[in-house]
């Protein structure tokens, strides 16, 4: 199924589609020349919006779940990006402990587990799960609606290795994005492979640490393809010290707003485009949709404040990203939709679209709601097609999309570089 | 389309297939330790033989054409690989200088090279052919027969380099197997990749080489997996002087069948194969089927010779492999198939079924024949599913095929490594 692509047919999104495919060789070197210098992250998945006029990724997650919303035909290049990664990082690996999200009977939660566990079975690794939730402390059996189980097992920790009873793992892959914090058991495992690194957990990372690195990337890939970074990049603006509760430190975000929205106005201009700018202000850490909130004027800010100052969600936001708001003109049948790009080492492996029908163009739609309804890419669609025009062939944008998706993954290679508590410092 | 699995559906094979899905983590694992000391090939298809009782190699092609035949569903998978490739061996590599087969206006032959240039150019490279037919002078249009043209360009060679008028590759792919010896233009090209090294030219390379490095690869797996290596081992035999036209070396050839039909005898005793034991005798060099003799008694040989002493094919054979034939009992519709595993770098990308309705179950299907009609696997299926009942699931099935792919593929390795004429001795 080709999704409906809705996106304008003229204008600069089509003519950076373009772009991109007549020099998709040079792109193609110049990502093998950045993997030479940094690591990609082991898994990564890039939530993108599309415009029309701009394609920006919004949000980079290094502990992807949703690898259940990839098709069956994208699986064998899941297993191979997977072969690769493994044959660099660990070759001699035997074992694979999986260390999932707590497990909350979310059966979508649980395909993903099942779908990685499938991936890296078939890489050639023995693959058990071992679960963070220290209330497991037995092997339990979770059901999947299918009749299937997975089995979730305690932790074991020695002094110097975590494993499970009779199961000494050489690698540890994390799928948990540790909001709450680096947790105990996980600290110290100087003898085995940690995936991601620990300063990846959603304790220690910050969206504008991110958005930062990425700021550079776009900055370097505009200058490989002679254009404006700005139609990849989504300006962003933070603020360190902020207590909606209190109602303190509120000057900085709305300063910072108030600058975004004449920025973002100033380049609406330059390229005619005929929309009303936005901001979107979330939370600095967190890997959640909760908390964001969607700005047109600098005065919203204090009525969000006194409107939901006693919101749990807000309680424990101290630092804030104020970010460029791109709307999402792509459209599944009538739900507006999110494309999300998955990728293992350096590979894109698939996509799908998040779609949400209750949500508008400028809402984030990374939300609960019970219409959220994920669709994968046609097959094969990260592959380009030459020779068609741009805007009409789904082949051609899903190339495009993908990317757009190894950008903000090299950026956050670039991020995990700059943010690493062990890395050695040369100068 | 899932082909017709008609070979037994008990016995030897269905017990390999399980034992070879019970084991995969081992056998993924027992791969990467293999390629940390071994290299693969650039690219492999290796033909195989599926007897029902019985599951081997008979041909490893290390100038593979039929990249057309494999399904577009498959071309991610290859894409994938080419890029692993190229990452390892010439990150940095901006232009890849493609040397095709003699171009006879074969149409198949040049879609295969369209789906090489198409391959290669998603993997990030610019990609131009140069023939090594000195009959073509200038740049030269080809055309296929959906109206897509193919340039091709004479080479152009310099002291230390080879390349096109204004090309300069840093790596140069052969896809002409080098039936006729090595072209001096091709000679002490040490600036740059040439793929594969020339000691992989038929001119070159021996049969009953890659047989004896296949022989120890298959007993290592063979241990592995605690069975018996001649389950997936055609045994052979060779002679190195052997003159049809003056009917001299006949004696050693007719020793070795005999000696041969004696083994094959024993081991279809043992496993209690009610079938009659034959032997393939061909040059053990070069490409082509012709000059391949099946054989059911010695006595043969000297018939053959008297038959076809002056016939062109057996001209300039003199050395030749004696090797255990292996009946194909796999048929696609009414006709006998024979599987082919398509290879870049380590990763199996894909495969078809060679079919040939006017041969038989002992012929060789490596034969010119109009009747010739390759049918890819279908989508998916080199990744196995376990569960599922041996003999019953054509992706088990065809995830066997790829193990024993790649066991030849591993077995070209040590071949290569074996024959290197620049290789330093250590001992």
């Amino acid at each position: 199924m080709v999704p409906h692509l809705i996106t304008a047919l003229t204008g600069p999104i089509n003519e950076l589609e373009a772009r991109i495919l007549d020099s998709m060789p040079a792109i193609e070197r110049w990502f093998r020349l950045e993997w030479m210098e940094h690591t990609p992250p082991f898994y990564t998945s890039v939530d993108l919006r599309n415009a029309g006029f701009k394609l920006a990724p919004v949000d980079t997650n290094l502990y992807p779940g949703g690898f259940n919303n990839l098709t069956p035909e994208m699986l064998p290049l899941a297993v191979q990006a997977a072969m690769a990664a493994i044959e660099k990082i660990c070759p001699e690996a035997k074992n694979l402990l999986l260390v999932p999200d707590n497990l909350t009977g979310n059966t979508f939660y649980l395909s993903n587990i099942r779908r990685l566990v499938q991936v890296f079975t078939q890489a050639g690794l023995n693959v058990r799960l071992g679960t963070l939730d220290e209330r497991i402390k037995a092997p339990t059996k979770l059901a999947l609606p299918d009749g299937d189980e997975l089995l979730i097992e305690p932790l074991l920790r020695s002094q110097r290795r975590l494993g499970l009873k009779d199961f000494d793992p050489c690698t540890i892959l994390v799928n948990n994005d540790l909001s709450d914090g680096t947790p105990q058991v996980l600290r110290n495992l100087h003898e085995q492979y940690l995936l991601p690194p620990l300063h990846a957990g959603w304790g220690v990372r910050r969206k504008s640490a991110h958005f930062h690195s990425y700021e550079e990337v776009a900055k370097k890939f505009a200058k490989l393809l002679g254009m404006d970074p700005w139609l990849i990049n989504p300006m962003y603006g933070q603020c360190g010290e902020v207590d909606f509760t209190q109602a303190s430190g509120l000057d900085c975000v709305q300063s910072n707003v108030d600058a975004m929205l004449t920025k973002v106005r100033r380049k609406y201009k330059e390229y005619g485009i005929n929309e009303k700018p936005f901001v979107v202000v979330k939370a600095d850490n967190g890997s959640h949709g909760a908390g964001i909130i969607t700005v047109r004027d600098a005065k919203e800010i204090a009525e969000f404040q006194q409107r939901c100052a006693h919101q749990a969600e807000v309680q424990d936001v101290t630092e804030v990203i104020i970010q460029e708001g791109v709307p999402t003109y792509e459209r599944v049948n009538d739900a507006v939709a999110e494309p999300v790009v998955y990728m293992i080492d350096r590979y894109v492996v698939g996509g799908f679209y998040r779609i949400h029908a209750e949500r508008g163009t400028h809402d984030s739609l990374s939300a609960p709601g019970a219409s959220f309804v994920p669709l994968a890419f046609a097959e094969s669609n990260q592959l380009p097609k030459p020779g068609v025009k741009p805007g009409a062939s789904a082949p051609n944008r899903f190339y495009m999309y993908g990317v757009i998706g190894r950008l903000a993954m090299l950026a956050a290679s670039y991020e995990l570089e700059a943010t690493d508590p062990d890395a050695e410092v040369y100068d």
